[in-house]
């Protein structure tokens, strides 16, 4: 078992933030429990910050964990909060994030959404022309100013990664060849244009591939902000940190990517001196200090395979279970955090209680021997496990979720 | 594009139930919104029981959709229900089901469902000795009747299934093997043994193979009620009735299942001659009947390829996105559903609001020339929809639904 950094073991069972998992689910009252380690995540922010260049800004993309406590403290632990949807806007703006710190990507924004975003004064990274043109008319009718980015499709990719987002023909941003016409519009529509959003990819562990993506991100938004009307403000080059959610996986080297920013940053062109950035990120800050606690319900033999049943599954872990983009299963790290300091016994399969053979969490995994009434960790659980999944599937109650440490 | 039987033209525009789907999305308020015809629906279990023997039951799934409303109608029309939750238990009898035709079955019933299932006096579907006697141990606690079906694990595969439920080593059921000693165990118990229950697998387009494999269930049946203390009353011989959701996919032929069927039934041995038989089907019962009806929010070029953006995706349509249990995307069928008449310009990707690559509903896709505002439909979406996706993915508001006709 490959578990994450900064779990440990308490009493034979596994600990998080120093408490076992037996207390987390006692206080939580019911299983299935998702457990998020906000230590993990200031260590894993504070890490980043260590490794990235001095006046680099750190946004979290809501997307990865939208859970209105964790996003309310997020905000005051980075620079700005990155949202998808009016519905995340309402999370952020609930929680108390200034609404000059959060801007809102979508390829596919509701005119009510566009309203939302405009009457709370937030950032705009447009999509389209088609977009800047709703935008414009309703900040006209709201009568507010509309502050915008421009969300370029970059003319690369971010190689090896998890979801390629640019490179090629895609429904995010705007293709650079018709940035110059959308920039112009936009200044004589009147609209406050702040910079440029570019996102090449995700979950990549490859500090090289990064570096080259990141090194290419600046050179396209030079060679963009030449000729605009206005220099770019801020500029968001996205993130695609990847975390290690296999065994073969080895973690990313920010230092490597943060030193070689550094150095792309100090040679940039006069066009950009003045130009702020960031990285946004959401899996990398919050997904590995995330752990889904399930208990067993059932162990049974079939044909000679041992099957481990919990009270979870696909339902709260969509991509765990290998149906999230994913085209060849592999195990998320997983234990009996009952027994977490057990030796392995024979291999079981670790299945959820739902009634359909996609409900894997776990094939042939080295686990202690495992009875009813253990409780089974899926690590790799805090960015795009609840939310991620098709938590109605079947019928069962929702999860908890506990932020904690 | 193949468009399944039932749907027409009316005015330029799709119809469904003899309304343009203007006037449904105008009744419903919003999209995205998901309208099952119930004509349909009817129709399509008015087949089914022609083409079936007589006496053969038709359970439904209420998995597939367990929209209330539309569980609470299918209960009048079919002869059973099958839940896989206490939560879907609950919908069942909140729709005025009768508790003696509902039954429940799933690997991972907790002690609560458990407990839910026998206060109302439904049926178990028995996964694994444990489970038994935990349920013996609830309704002795209980003071009720304990009414238990055993699931078996088949020792065959339906061939060139979707999703192969049975054959070797599985989650499901009990093992061949292992049904005699659970057989005696029941009658100790005390419990009221009803029968057996066979799922082989399921999304089945081949009669030869649901031939073969309800042959060889009513073997099985017959060999494990030889030696059992009790005749079964009733067996359940599953489903994997499959739908045409591709191009190259020709229809079931139920008459042909039908027809070996009720041979195969007629010469069942003489321990099986006072069993009660039935299907238990969901997504052949209620998936061709149901559109998903999203909106054009906008419409973009990116070096060449047109990309059309809808306020729906695959938070409503994971499995139409290709992200649930696929290994290769097809399109699902898809029309522009305000120009149902229109013919076919340059081939167009659909897809989602989400600010994800995943989000596809359609990859160069023939439709006419579209405009934001245009309704767009992905048909096949009557099972497996809404519940089996992602709902909460980047906080989207919740689709509607409205059962009509």
């Amino acid at each position: 078992m490959h578990i994450p950094p900064g779990f440990s073991s308490l009493n034979g069972e596994l600990a998080i933030a120093g408490k076992p998992v037996s207390a987390w689910v006692e206080q939580a009252g019911d299983t299935p429990l998702f457990v998020y380690d906000r230590g993990l995540i200031a260590k894993r922010i504070a890490d980043l910050r260590a490794a990235l260049p001095a006046g680099v800004d750190i946004h979290y993309a809501v997307k990865a964990n939208p859970m209105p406590a964790l996003v309310g403290w997020m905000a005051g632990q980075v620079n700005g909060l990155d949202v998808a949807s009016a519905g995340e806007l309402r999370i952020a703006l609930a929680a108390g994030a200034d609404p000059a710190r959060i801007s809102f990507a979508g390829p596919g924004k509701r005119d009510r959404e566009l309203e939302a975003a405009i009457e709370a004064g937030i950032l705009l990274n447009l999509e389209s022309a088609g977009e800047l043109e709703r935008a414009a008319g309703i900040a006209s009718r709201l009568g507010k100013p509309l502050r915008v980015a421009v969300r370029v499709n970059p003319d690369f990719e971010l190689k090896g990664s998890g979801m390629r987002m640019g490179g090629g023909a895609k429904p995010f941003g705007v293709d650079a060849e018709r940035v110059p016409a959308l920039l112009a519009r936009i200044d004589a529509l009147g609209a406050i244009f702040e910079g440029f959003h570019v996102f090449a990819g995700s979950q990549n562990l490859s500090a090289e591939a990064l570096i080259e993506a990141q090194a290419k991100t600046l050179d396209l938004v030079a060679r963009l902000s030449e000729g605009a009307p206005v220099r770019p403000r801020h500029v968001n080059i996205g993130g695609g940190f990847g975390i290690p959610y296999f065994p073969t996986d080895m973690p990313l080297d920010i230092f490597t990517v943060g030193k070689a920013l550094g150095e792309k940053l100090a040679a940039r062109p006069a066009v950009l001196a003045d130009t702020k950035f960031n990285v946004e990120l959401g899996r990398y800050l919050v997904g590995e200090a995330g752990v889904y606690l399930t208990r067993v319900v059932d162990v049974k033999i079939s044909h000679g395979e041992t099957f481990v049943i919990v009270d979870g599954g696909l339902h709260h872990q969509l991509a765990a279970s290998g149906n999230f983009g994913t085209v060849i299963r592999r195990n998320y790290p997983v234990a009996n955090a009952s027994r977490f300091d057990a030796l392995p016994g024979e291999p079981v399969n670790v299945v959820g209680c739902l009634c359909t053979p996609l409900d894997r969490l776990a094939e042939k995994a080295a686990l202690p021997v495992t009875q009813v009434g253990d409780l089974v960790a899926v690590f790799m659980a805090g960015a795009y496990g609840l939310t991620a999944s098709p938590t109605a599937f079947l019928g069962h109650e929702p999860p908890g979720e506990m932020l904690v440490g």
